[in-house]
Parts: C-alpha cells; structure tokens; sequence
C-alpha cells in the first residue's frame, strides 16, 4: 500500500479513546459505548455468528436486570440519586432495543458471561454519562465496575438476565404452539368424519377419522405447552444478591430482597430468590430442563411432520392420504414436483434442537465447583433453538398446516379395501378364524367380507351390523 | 456327529408339545408355560442381555394389567368366573415372581411389544389351566388370544405395563436419592464451619465454608427427587381400553373404566385413562420426559463426582481438601495408591444415562403414525438407566459420602494464602486499586493484607474488620 | 436370627481362605481362583448386568497379554523359567475360556480397570500355582502383583486387552456384514429386471430398478466394512511397556518390543508399539474412531430398514412393492396382521449405537491428564454395540432379506401411472411445458402420456421412443 | 395507514420485475439478480441466522460446478458457445465472491438444496444475460432452467458443492491444526526438562516431565490431522451426472465424465465420480465420517484444554503448575482475578460439535429411499462446526499456548513431595512393603525415602541411585 494511501488512511482513521484495565492501556473507538472489558472480549472471542446484541430478549434482559440493581442500591443509599437516575434512564434506552448493536460480543465466550456483564456495564456507564453532561470513559464520575456492578458479579447477573431472556423466547414460543394448536384442531374438526384405515407400524390396521389423526396433533402440542410451562416456572428463581460463588460478599443484607422486588416491577413477572444462593449459583438444572422440554416438543413435532410426509406421499405412487400445499416448484429437473418443503424445514429444526440439548447436557455436566464456567453456551444453545422452534411451529401452521386437503378418494379406498375388518370379526368368530380369513383375503386379493360370507362364519347382514359398529368413530 | 450319539440326544430329548400360530406348527417344552408366540420370538430376537423375565418390576406389572383385565372382563360378563378365577391366581403368582424365567424373551424386541404381551398371555394362560386342572396348551379351555387378552391389544397392555414398572423402578430411585441426600447433608452439618477457599472457574475466589459445599448437592439431590416426582406423575396415565389404535374396538363401552379401576385397587396407585385413547395410544412424550429428568439427575451428580474427585486429588500433588474412603488398592503397578473409584462409577453411570435418553430420544421420534413400534427400546434402555443410577446413587451414598473426610490443614492454609480477600476490600479501596494490590500479591508471593497494610489502603484494624466480615459464612 | 439356624449356616457355609491387601484382611471362597482384589471390587461396583466374564473375547485378550508379558520376563531373566511356564499354562486354559465364570467383576467399574487387571492376575497365579502344586492364595511363590503384574500396569494391560477384544468382536461383526452384503447382493441380482418408480422427499421421482434399490444397500454395506477395517487398523497399536502413565518405570528397556513380539506371536496380528507411551497411554481416539465407525454403520442400515419397512406397508394400505418374510404373528388382537419386526430391531439396535457413540464420546472427554478413568464403560459400551450390530446384521440377512419377494403388480403399476415421466420429456419440450404437463395430468388424474399426445407436445411414435429411452435402467 | 403515506411508499417502493414458477406469478426486486425460486424459498425458510452467501467456501463450490457443467454441455454441443462463454464468466465472477449478497437464502432449508439450487441457477443466469447484454429476467434467452441447470439436478448438484465447501472448510481447519501442533511443539521442547508429577484418575502417580505433557498434545493433534485427511478424502467422490435419483435420466452418456474433468481443473481437486450413483445419490456416509472426525478432534482437545485449566489452577489454592497468558480481567467484582477463557472457549465449541454431530447423525438416518432430503441441515452442521473448531484451534494456540509458562517452583515441589517414589522401589524391596512405606508416609506426612531409610529397606545410597532411575525422563 502506497504512502499517500496510508496516510490518508492514517488521516481518516477514527478517533478513539483510551481505557485501562488490570492488563494496561487499550484504545477503543471515541464513539463506541463500550470499553475496554469489551473490546478484550471482541479480540478473545472470533467465532462469528450470534452476538449479544442479536438477542433482543437478552440485551433488554441485560438492561432490566441493571436497572433493578440501580434502584435497590439507591434504596439502600449506596448509589447516588443521580446517578441512580441517570443509569435508569439509559437502561430504559437498552430495555427498548436502542443499543443492540453496542454489544458486539459472541454469545458464545469464555470466562462465564463476564464479557457480557462488562459489556452491558460500560455500555450502560456511557449512556448514563451522556445523560449526566459526561464525555464516554468519565469513569471516575460513573464506573463501569463501581457503580454499574455494585453489589453484583457476572455469576449473579448473567444466570439471571439469561433466565429472564429466556422466559421472554419461551412465552415467544407458547404462542407459536398455540398457533399451531389452533391449525391442527380447525383441521380435526373439518376432517372429523372422514374414515380411514388406521395404521401400526406401518402396515393396515384398523378404521379411525382423518379427524382423529389430527386431534392426536392437536393434543400433543397442547401438552407440551402444559410441560413447557412447568419448565418455564423454574426460571423465575433467580440468584441476585449471590455475587460471586453465592456468599453474598460485597453485598448489602437487604440487597436480595430489594433488587428482587424491583426486577419484579420491572419485568412484571413473578420472581423468587433462590433459598440457597450457593447452590443456585452453579446449579445449571433449569436449563437442561427446559432443553429438554424444548427437545420433547421438537421431536413429538418431528414425528407428526414424518407422519405428514408420509401421509402426503405420491403424488401416485405413495399413500396421498392428504395433500400439502404447494409452496415452491420441487425439483429443478423434474417438472411439476412438489415437495413437503414446510414439514422438512420443521424435522430439520428438530434435529438442530436434539443436538443443542445434548451441547447443553455435556456443557451442564461440566461445571466445576462453584461455578459452571460454561453458561454462555448454554445459553446461546437455547435461545437458538427456541428461536428456530417457534419459527418452525408458526411456519408449519400458516404455511402448511391450515392448507391441508383430504384426499378423500383414496381414504375412502384404502379404508374399504382394509383387512382390518377381520379385527372387528375376531370376538365373534374367533382369533384363528379370523386370522385365517384374513391371511385368505390376502392371498386372493379379495376382502375380508367376501372371504367370511364364502365361508359361512357370517351371514350378510350379520357381517353388515359388524361393519357398521367397527366403523363407529368420532 | 456318530449314529450313536444322534440317537442318544434323540433318547434324552426333552418332551415337547406342538402349538400352532399363523405360521403353522412349533415345538414347544413340554414342561414350558410360555407357548408358540414365545418360541417365535425367542428365534426372532437374539441379542441375549436383558429378557422380560431380568425385569422384576415389568412382570409384576403384565401380572397386574392381565388381572385387571380379567376381573373387567368378568365384571362385563365376558370372561366366565370359574375361568377369571383361576387368571386371577395366576397372575397372582406371576405379580409374585414365582415364573420369571418363563419370560426369556429380550426386553429389546421387534414388534412394539406383541412378543412381550403374547409371552404373559401364554403364561398365564397355562398357569391357569393348571389350576383349572387342564394340560399346558389346552388352549380350547383358556387361549391366551381369546380369554387372556380379551379386550386388550399390546398397544394398550405393553405401554401400561412399561409405566407401571418404570414406577417401581422409579420409586426405588427415589428411595436411593433420598440416601444420598441425607448423606451429603450429615457431611454439610459436620462441615459446617470449616473455612475453605471458594473456586470459580478453577480460580480462587472467595471464601465460604465446606459445609456450604455439601448442603449445595444437598439442595441438588432434593430438586431433583421433587422433578422426577413430577414426571412420575405422567406415568399415571394410562390407555387401557384403547386396543390397537386408540379407537377401542373390541371393547365394551365400560371397560376403560372398569380395568382402570381394577388396575388401581390391585397396584394401589391413582391412575388416570388418558383423554384422548388415540393420542394417548402413540404418544412417548412421558417416557422421553422421564428420561430427561433422569438424565437430569445423572448429569448433576456427575458435576458433583467431579467435583469430589478434584477436593479429594493429591495426596500431596493435588487440591487435598477432603479424602474419600478407599475402597480398594488403586493401583496394580503404584503401592499405597487409592483411587476414588466410587466417583467413577458414578460418573460411568452418568455417560451411560446421557447415551440411554439419546436413545430414548431418537426412538420416541421415530414413531409412526398409530403407533411407536420402538417402545421396546425406550422401556428397555429407561429400566436399565433407572435402575443404574439407583444402584450408583446408593453406592455412592453409603460407600463414599458417608466416610468423606475433611483435610483441615490443607483447608485452613488454601483459605488463608487466598486472594479473595481483595474482593471483600473493593467495595472499600476501590476495583482498581484491589486490582493492584491483588496482581502485586501474586507477583510478590505475599498476602493481600501485607500489600494492603504496606501501601497504606488500610490500618491493621480496619483490615481485620474486614477479613472477619468476609468470613462471616454460615 | 436364632442360635440354632445360625448355627447351621456357620457349618454349611463354603470354606474360606483369608488373603490380604493395603485395607486388611478379607475372606474369600476357598475354591475361588480370584482373590482379595476381586472381592473388593465385586463388593464396589454392583451394577448387575454385563460381567467381565460375559466377554469371551476380554478374557481371551487378558490371558493372551499375561502370556506375552509372562514370556517376555522370562526371556530378559526376571521371571524363573518353571514360573513362568507354569503361568503361561495358566494363560492357555484362560484364553480357551475354561475360566470365565472367575471373571465376576462388573465390566462396569471403577478405577480406570484396575479390578479387571487385578482379577486377571489373581486367577492366573492361581491356576498356576495349582499347575505348580500348591493351594491357591499361596502367593509367596507366584505373587498376583509381583509376578503376574511384573513390567505391568493396569494403564497397560488394560486397553491393550480391551483393544485385542474389540479387535476379535469387529471380527465377528465383519462377518456379519458380510452375510448382509451378500443377501442385498442376491436380491439385487434377482430384482435386476424390475422397473419401479424412485421416489425422493417420498414424492414420485423417476424410473429405476428393484434391483438398483438393493444394490444401493450392498454397495453401502460394503463401504462401511471397507470403513470398519480402517478404523481396526489403530487398534493395532498397543501400549505395553508404559507402565503407570507412560514413562515406562519399572520396566526393562527391551521389555515393550519382547513383549509386543510374544503377543503378536501368541495373537497372529499385526501389533505395533505406540511410537509415544504417554501420549498412548492416556488417548482415547482408537476407541472413539471405531464407535463412530461403528454408529455410522448402524445409522445406514436404520435408514434401509426404514426403507424395507415403507416399501413393505400395507398390505392393501401402503406401498405393497415388496414383502417381507412372516417372522411371527403381528398383532394380538388383529388377526393376520404380519410386522416387520426383524427391520424393527436392526432400528432399535442401531438407536442403541447411537447412544451407546455418545457415551463413548462423553466418557472420552472426561479423561484427565495422563489417564482416561472411564475406559470401562468405553470398553463395555463398545463390546456391546459391535454384539448387538454383529447379530442384527446377520437376524437381518437370514431372517428377512433372503425371503424378501417383489409384489411385482403393485410395482408395474406405480411405475406406469408415474409423473416422473414428465421429467425425461424436459429436455425435448421445455421444463416449463412439461411443468404444465405434469401438474394437468395430476389435476385431471390422467397419465402423463395422454396429456403430452392431447396437447400435440409429441406424436404418438415420439413419445414411444423416449419412454423407451427413460426405461433404460440397468 | 394514510393514503399520502400509501403514495409516498408506492413512489419509493425499488422497481421490480415479474416472474414466473408453477405457482403463479411472482415480483422480484428489478436489481436482483435472484429471482422467483429464491423469492419463494425467502418466503418459506425464514429461521434467520447463517444464509448459503455466508458461506464463501458454499457459493465458490456453486460457482464452479455451474461452470464446469456448463462447459461439459459445451462440449457436448447441447449448450451454445456463446452462452457457455457468459455462462463461464458470470461463475467466474461468484467463484471469487462478487455476489455472495445474492444468496440470501437460509442454509437450512427444505427441499434438499433445491433453493440453493436453483439460486445459483438464477444468479449465474442473470449475471450471464447482462455479459450477453440483456436484462434480468430474459430467460427465453438463458434460463435457468434450462441452460443452467442442464443435465444437472439438485440431488447431484448439491452434495457436490457441499462437499467442494467443506473440503475448503476442513482445509482451514488443517491448517489451524498445524498452528495448534507448532504451538505445542515449541512448549514441549521448552519444557523438556521439567520434571513433575504424573498424575491418573487425579491422584498422584510417578514423574515425567513437563515436556512430555505438552508432547503428548502435539501428537494428539497430529494424529486428528491425518483422521481428518482420511475423511476428506472421501469427499473427492462425486455424483454429478446422477441427476435426480442416480439414473441419470436426462443426461448425456459422456456428461458425467466431461463435467468431472473439468471440475477437477477448475478446483484442482482430484475428483473420481461414484462408481454406483444411485448409491452415490442417497448416501450421507461420507458427511458422517467427516462429522465424526472433526468432533473426535474436539472432544480431545477438550480434553486438552480441561488438563490446561487445571494445570494453571490456583493462583494459590490450586495445582498452579503453569500459568495461562492473561487475556482479560476475569471478574466483574474480583479484582486481580484472571480466568482461562481461551481454553473455556475451545471447551465451548467442542461442546457445540459434539451436539452439532449428533444432529448430522439423526439428519442422515433420516434419509429415506432415493434421497436424504436433509442435506441442508447436515451441509449447515458441518460448515458451522468446521468454521467454529478452525477459529477455536487458532485461538488456542496464539491466544493461549504460545504464552504459557512453567510454574517452576510449584512444578518442583510436587515432584518431590510425591509418593510415587514408593512405586519406583516396588520391584527392589516389593509391592506389600512399597505399599506399607508409601501408606505410613501419607500418615505421618513425611517422604517416602525418609521412611524407607528409617525401616531400613534401603541404604541411603540404594536410595539415591533408584530415585536419579526414576527419573531419567526425555
């Protein structure tokens, strides 16, 4: 590169500022909000992909939890007023999304979420600063670590903003699964009297309703939002007051209480703080729980969109039970091909779903003493996968789902042509009867019917009232 | 092999009798109560390992299902007295355990459990023959299709029969948790006010107590009896009455509720008949939820393990603040080596949870329409995981926690060399002045105090003020 | 308990002998060929299930090593000639497998298989001691440590045995494959001729063959044999010689290579000494390459057997273009209802390596500085998956794909009413034209064929020609 | 909203074109070089996160296999020359990575790649009727369809860019392997002659060096490189000429070896085309392997980087025998605190792959007959994985490993207050009164040597010659 050229470069390279930390001086650009802390964790931390400040549920929760603490150290008269003001007005501007992009940091970090609180400290000290009159790195008026920190550590922030993060995708994906729910059940009820041939592992059985089928799905989701629940509770027990390893040290005895109940009015969800802080403090089980009640829902999903793919196979030459609509042009060779397009998106959502819980699982099993060191992946792994879940769920009830067709010739075929009559006939003439009359129907390619008439266990209208009984569904 | 010897082993033969199936005929031991479907599935499914009969609690719960069905279908009027007699006595003997070797068959099984449920159909069929005073096989008096499993079909009996064994296994683990419980919360009583350094990260961080240490897997014990408490719950459900697919065929309109009622006065347990029997009849979602409770409850005591091996490592090379019992020599080669063998089972036991809900996992979405045709191999790997992690979680209560030591020497000395204490003088001096004084102490390999007190942050009293707070633990 | 009855147990009770190690005394069956060390651990790890003694080919492997071991001694001067021949007796009769059942210690197991080494020592001094006239526990003149342990360590032994057992059980599985490849290859010879429709996303695709169907899955067996070798092939390079961590203390410097020779000999494979012990010593990657190899194998064939089990549904209800063998009757209340249970094991197992890899995985990850703890349950997961595979293989090859028959009207007739033909008109008429072709021939429920000729697209002699040329299939 | 507002918009809305699939008509913005496919596929994939343009290594591979068919079709006369030439330079231009911005469709997706697909069909058609002088859009002179998609489909193409892309990828990823192996090269032979205490299952064993730890990790690594080069070179096996399902329907017979001689210039990539492409077509094994090979690099430099973060443990209160380069302040509320967050970041990401593996697991038993439609989600897993471990690795060394520094002091201490000396006099004076020695110097905190002199084992010159054995370490 020319000389001019770097000179210019030289010219018009962005003004920094200069912050310090225990490992000495550090130039950041003048205009970021963050500092130091963050710019380390910037140069440590490459992975690219999902950053803080692309989780909007946990840059507000970030915002929230500072705030609260704010408040109770005004209270507890540790904190200026004014300062206390001032940091509740910038965490009001993080709350409502207008400093996303100031928390540049992978989610995905070492060193157990520190570089998130840092990040979230000097960000919210900058803007704090400006509304006080202060130029950015002021710190000696409002310090990231004194007077954004006070009374708190990353292992009591950071597992309680990721809670509150979480909540706030879990509610996300509630309502995705209602969505869904409210598809499947329209579907129940607009198929309910449609008879088709019910099948176990993958060969005939016996008659039930397209309408069923459905109603089946439409139960499922509606449990899992049941368990999604339970599992939503434990995250209301938050771990605020812990600081370190769950001692409380450094902390005021009325912190807990006090920045509890303000995170309660801030966040208008019901908080608890954990009986036992050091447990709390390194105990990773509500998020594998919830994980794993994320990972039931994927896979119960999974299974129903197998069951669509299955059940919509063909055009011809499958069983084309059901039609799925048509969203894109299937195939760039074979014309006129559709394909199930919305179902595989939701299958391979749940594969993405059964891998992240076992990244959870093993991140989980690998805290160490007081602390799990690895929170940060345990969080990044579930705000993921409930992102991409209620994507999927919202995707498969409008853009599959709600557009579903019975073919009802084929059903009606198929349920005619079914040996599953012999089923119904099994009490009155006997398993070995029946089995025999049903092995013959197939043998001849002939019905179940016309093999019990010929051999005389039933008379016609005998055979007939079976029929219509066996046939009795919903 | 010579004539001789042919015609010797012909001679000496077992005495066989000759049942029939769909396939033909089959010989069976002459002196064997289970029948053809049994001998079929003994060919069929080989891998050796775990058979229905090494599962105490799955035959007392096909012993329990049979009755109830038998008492239902007399109620109804179905089953002849003298006949409902004599199953209900032969249940009664198989709830027992007096015939679990004639359940050879493998718990992993093709088929969705038929092979299972036929297994206890002729079993119990013979046995009551025999008390009916008839010859094995004298089907024409009792079948095991018509009588035994009237009203009832293997994806109504084998799902039942699975969750009220995973119950008893279930309850057996409680009881066990509950032994590790109160094992770590005698250590956290006599621990109590022993002062230790607190570690994040493998760092030294702040002090508490060991006894905090203890009550905190303690605590993580009882969350998760009362989580798996929880998933215990789901098992309560069950589908009797839905036969094949949900949509009870062949059933009479009150025997859902009559078989229920039965199955609950026989197991003294509250259960419920599924909502929806067509739901219930393919749904895993209890299994896979039960699963990953246990796996929760596997994975943190794990973390746990881990733990007590890393305060228990050394002798003089290690971290040395607590000994385990030695329960063996450690070493072949190394004299006087003690290794904490007990930890490792638990963790082994641990990996091989977390590998059992993954199949648990891939199993229970790999369902097909009406039915999951893998439930044996989600009943199979769960009543192996459970009973492990019971036989682990006893082990470890009684073979190591029990006899754990604490090193208060090497405690004592860690707590006091800590530099933790720069943490308790922040809120005083300031996070950067401490940052100071804590890299100097490292750099100079003296205390925080003496740098403290030499760079004039504090007076010798106002610094023992403080070191007494910071140790304030309970 | 009363006087009397205690009595009586006192006189019935076995003989004991009283052996000794670094926690004291201890009585032991007097008949028992294993000693102290055993009796510890069978006390320590009571999981049930898979004992060391189950594996033949673990025991075969641990008499193999001492015998090696016991004639390298010999040849450097440290073991006496008459001791030594009399443990390599000893050996022999261990490695035929006439003392299994002295192998009681759960595979299972604390202490990094210290117990197994230990109990592999035990009985071999006491069978040579029996060779060389004295009673057993006469450990002054053949000591289980310092003789049969001599240049030894469990970190040595140990998974130098494990992998000469995986060895001898990849072996059999090899086989197994074999059998499977050969029957995929029978049927694909004998459905050569068979035209059907491919279908990709479960939608109708193009023309092809039965038997390129089968022959798919011949040529994938075959590379996974091809895989299975590669991954054998590092389980040839074992680590005696190491001793302790490595470092080879306490061993001759001729001893790794005499050793290694003798076990070549003794074994008649290939085996190279680690070119670095302490990093051999303490890796895992053998094991976690072959149980990848291993699932990969298994995850393939789940997908064929899903494959049989669609291609087989119905029989009136589903794709009915192949049958499979009846194995069993399928149902207990559905008469003649036949279930693909063979397919549905070999999926089952393969759920099981699935999760079985992930223990191994996990377990890998574990290890910690110069040893991995947790090679047991890598060793046991291991010898048990490559079982299971090795006979749901060969269950899959004799019970199922051997008697598979081509429902040939079932496939002739999806073949013809295919769209898959619009495809092969692409080239000629446009993707477009024949886009609007395919889709009015689904619309009207007319073939492909018609609506090309309707619209003048072709004549008649044209379009003859390219279904010829589309029908060309090997 | 208003109807000035409405104007307004409608004056500003981008111009568009219009385009049409077999759903109908559809607006494209008039700039975009995508049009209707990649349009719909926006609309249905919807999950955010890594886009196909995110992936340099994925839009490159498109680029070169649409130019390498474009040229086999040259050559064979079926494409104009002069299309071919626009053809080749429009791939020119997104092989370099002009147009990555024109991918913007969501790397996981359904349809088995088909959007990918065909984005690239209409991107490189687009940028190919501009070199030819026309407008977006003027398909009837280049479609994408047909001219750029000529004797191609997706079910070839895809899997071949995919495994072009991840050949990139894992290319990378050798090269920071090497960077990693140096790095621990350079610290073993810095490190030679320290000597220290080995350690198994956390207790303390015999000496080694330091040297020989960090060597072992070299050769770790080293061994990952060459498993990584087997599985890549499975990678080399393509399928184009398959088509949709292997056939090779609608291809000429010289295409196939035509479009693989010039991909194999154009990459200068040995390429070999699958002997069968029918097995080729559905076969996921290849990604399988490669899946299992990178997570077993993972798993063990996790393992790796565990040992790193208990080795730097303390300062004080741990192992303390190395220190790690300070990277950041490691604590919000300790001052002085320095955590391992580079070694926690590689933990971090193995955790990531290690659940990225199994979804590429579940996603290839997925497959079903023709074609495993969930090719995306296994090409997005591997990209990620590969991208993150490349970056995690690099960190590793150049953030961590070049920095790390002997704890002499501490490292020499340990060894000579270890009992492992007792292991070294075990074949002198016995493994019984090795063990007592070793047991009574744990007891009365004394050395090992004391207490064999003060009994009188050895002489102390015995003493001193046995210990300078013992330690003659490389």
């Amino acid at each position: 590169m020319g000389g001019l050229a770097s000179t210019r470069m030289t010219e018009s390279a962005p003004p920094t500022r200069r912050e310090h930390d225990v490992l000495g001086g550090c130039d950041v650009p003048a205009e970021a909000y963050w500092g130091v802390h963050t710019a380390r964790a910037m140069r440590n931390f490459r992975l690219g992909g999902d950053r803080v400040g692309d989780s909007r549920a946990l840059v507000r929760a970030l915002g929230q939890v500072k705030k609260a603490a704010a408040r109770a150290n005004r209270d507890l008269g540790l904190l200026d007023p004014d300062k206390a003001f001032a940091i509740d007005q910038a965490c009001d501007r993080v709350i409502v999304g207008d400093f996303d992009e100031q928390f540049p940091v992978s989610l995905v970090q070492g060193g157990a979420g520190t570089s998130t609180n840092m990040n979230a400290n000097e960000v919210i000290a900058n803007i704090a600063l400006e509304h006080l009159g202060y130029p950015r790195g002021a710190y000696e008026v409002l310090h990231p670590n004194e007077h954004l920190n006070l009374g708190q550590s990353t292992n009591d922030v950071y597992p309680t903003a990721v809670k509150l993060a979480l909540l706030e995708s879990s509610q996300q994906l509630l309502v995705s699964m209602q969505t869904l729910k409210q598809a499947f059940g329209r579907k129940a009820a607009e198929f309910r009297g449609i008879v088709k041939v019910g099948r176990t592992q993958l060969q005939d059985a016996v008659p039930m309703t397209l309408g069923q089928e459905f109603r089946t799905y439409e139960i499922m989701i509606g449990e899992d939002q049941a368990r999604l629940r339970e599992a939503m509770a434990h995250l209301h027990e938050i771990n605020l007051g812990a600081t370190a390893i769950g001692t409380g040290v450094n902390t005021h005895p009325q912190y807990a209480e006090l920045v509890r109940g303000h995170l309660e009015g801030i966040t208008e969800l019901p908080l608890v703080t954990a009986a036992d802080l050091v447990e709390a403090t390194q105990d990773c089980g509500a998020f594998v729980l919830l994980s794993a009640t994320v990972k039931r829902a994927a896979v119960k999903m999974s299974k129903v969109c197998n069951d669509l793919r299955l059940l919509s196979s063909g055009p011809r030459a499958g069983l084309a039970e059901i039609s799925l609509p048509a969203r894109q042009a299937g195939s760039s060779i074979m014309p006129g091909k559709v394909n199930p397009v919305i179902p595989e998106l939701v299958n391979q959502v749940a594969f993405e779903i059964i891998g992240l819980d076992l990244t959870v699982t093993v991140a989980a099993e690998a805290g160490q003493l007081q602390l799990n060191a690895f929170e940060p992946v345990i969080a990044s792994s579930l705000l993921r996968g409930i992102r991409h879940l209620a994507i999927a769920f919202e995707s498969l009830a409008l853009d599959c789902v709600d557009d579903i067709h019975a073919q009802e010739d084929n059903l009606r075929e198929f349920a005619a042509s079914g040996i599953g009559l012999a089923t119904a006939l099994s009490p009155v003439i006997g398993y070995a009867a029946a089995s025999e009359v049903a092995t013959e129907a197939m043998r001849s390619r002939r019905s179940v019917l016309d093999v019990v008439l010929e051999r005389g266990y039933l008379s016609s209208d005998e055979a007939s009232a079976l029929i219509a009984g066996g046939l009795t569904l919903n």
